[in-house]
């Protein structure tokens, strides 16, 4: 039913969508992002295998927008987000891209962070995160750049950054406000919360709990197929309408945004802090 | 109790309201839109009586601009919006101005649906909608410009737009907006849900369900009555610098919201739907 | 355990939080304002104290602004807001301010109001406000403006400015909106609605409710105590990124702030209003 697909054939599902007969859907898989396609409902689904945890580094940021595009391009009918790890949807930032930085390196980094958030969160295709282990800071940045999120019980999702000593940028916050109110949003970001799945449904950060990872992008699938009835142009033009302000935000500030988070890291306290967090987990 | 009226004694019901002792009602009473003032309370009901299903067209959006024009030249004390017609509040745009649409007219309609909502989600004047029937796309867009919702059960209530090909225009995103959260306003936008009445309440797009039209504009001028002891003026106010943003949004874009509509109401495959939608109704 | 000081010993209480061995607090304590730090937890309580009622006068928010400065320049862990009077929070402005006001006080005193506004909204360390009375107006003024609310039983508290002829001015409004829902913002300020301690709960206007005094202090401290593990740089710099485009706001349009009050006040008829008002009193 689910498989690696080049081409796929897409019946029309309602006489309100476009007619799609044949589409073709290039090879967006690569080492670290895999797409597989449900030829029978249209649906791609995007596994993030970077392991251990899913480390955000800047190689997996550019295979994340590759993969944006991609799925932009053959105009999929919607995309369910997963990771391959056990027990971690994404630990967030891969912290070696924040310890000792290399200015180059880390402005590159920042710009395909920003890159995948733009496509993502302003994607024309329908999106829903099957959250099927932690998901702190870029974790959490992952699930709500997505339309829906399905999670898995007895993990801890949030933007903890305060937490690390840093701030998520502004963008991330607009996320977060898309998704719970203004202020359950203030309080999770000062505090850098980390919800447990069951009151993270409670606040709204997630809006379903599914036992398995197979049950989190079933009920994700169910999510996208109520687009069904909708005409996807109308639904796209309306998602992006929403979004826009938002995505304004950003792309009128790029560098504005990278020079706050940049100047900010490379205070000593904060790289001691980095650092010494580093050590720890060495030691686990 | 309630009557036609031309002139009203309107005696102040509080000191803190500016005195008004004699008020001109003119004759704000058309063939498509009925007004009555109820003469003990000063709150004028405004029947929307374009049979079968108050299809909103250029006429109906002109009588609609003239009342509230009217309405706010006599400081009507309150109005409450419901529907003449059995089972259906209003069921949206009247079809006919959308199929193979006249570019002159289309303008003129559109502007028209413009300022229907500049007045009446800016008024200065108090406004409840008893919805007394479905009330589907334009129907929605009704009842959330006005300042509380109570409607009647076991009817359909949602800006579902997109399901038809269509996109809700930005003034009515900043309404439902302005009624819900920002999560279940994107939800609702992008999915072009219809709520029945009991889930609507549930998410805030109503405030309260009555068990008939009666009851239903009864408890629209409890609620507009609950303003006896509120300064006019400064109630006026506030309710406008609050809707400011929202209502300057339009007034700096109008022809840009036009051009939006326009432009992709004119393509092929939405003529199609509409035409075959269009098709379907006349079958039944 | 709580004393006055004028040199508090501070631990470091997590080894995120940038080391402060020692700091000097000024004397910040004042007839109208009193300020007790906490050596255990470095928590300052600030107590309003200008009997009978807390009325907001020039010199109280003289006295406000200077104490918010104090606390700010010597970096105090956190500051919990509370009041000296018996069963009123805060009164609100003490309306000796708005009756035949002369020009140049009124304006000393509503760029006191901004100022008080600007620095308790915007301070960069964490608040809390212990309700320990009724808080109309300028007492939810006061609390809305920190980051949490803890409310003892039976009193009221609500923006009921439009029940006395006058308009919450727009810094007012935001505050409220980073607090509850924009449609429950709408409601409270254009019926300037009174909350009881249950009701404002219910709608998220508080965040707790406490026995008594004591209690609703404790519980403000535990509130501030969960930031023990937060970086203190980050946290700042996320609260006061998120409030920042409503202290902007304001910044950018304090003279028309103040005139679209002042043009208001001095009309007659709200003259008269606030005379009547305070002759009702004095007679009680």
């Amino acid at each position: 039913m689910i498989r690696n697909s080049t081409q796929i054939i897409c019946n029309s599902v309602t006489k309100w969508i476009p007619k799609v007969t044949v589409r073709n859907l290039s090879a967006v898989t690569n080492a670290l992002v895999n797409v597989e396609v449900n030829d029978k409902t249209g649906i791609s689904l995007v596994t993030i295998n970077r392991k251990p945890v899913n480390g955000l580094s800047l190689e997996l940021f550019e295979a994340l927008s590759t993969t944006l595009d991609d799925l932009e391009n053959d105009k999929t009918r919607g995309a369910v987000l997963t990771s391959g790890c056990a027990s971690v949807f994404s630990a967030g930032f891969d912290l070696n891209e924040l310890y000792k930085p290399d200015a180059e390196r880390f402005r590159k980094f920042w710009m395909a962070f920003q890159n995948v958030w733009l496509k993502l969160y302003g994607s024309t295709f329908p999106t829903a995160a099957a959250i099927n282990g932690h998901a702190p800071a870029g974790g959490c940045f992952l699930a709500i750049s997505c339309e829906y999120r399905v999670m898995c019980p007895n993990y801890n999702i949030g933007l903890n950054e305060t937490r690390l000593g840093i701030v998520a940028p502004i963008f991330l916050r607009a996320s977060l406000r898309n998704t719970i109110s203004q202020r359950e949003a203030e309080k999770a970001l000062t505090f850098g919360t980390l919800y447990s799945t069951d009151k993270a449904l409670r606040i709204g950060l997630i809006d379903e709990i599914a036992n398995d990872k197979a049950e989190a992008i079933q009920k994700c699938e169910n999510f996208l197929a109520q687009f069904r009835n909708v005409s996807a142009m109308a639904r796209s033009f309306t998602k992006t309408s929403l979004r826009k302000k938002d995505l304004e935000e950003l792309e009128n500030g790029r560098e504005d945004d990278f020079q706050s988070f940049w100047s900010r890291l490379i205070q000593p306290e904060v790289q001691t802090q980095i650092g010494e967090y580093l050590q720890s987990l060495k030691k686990k």
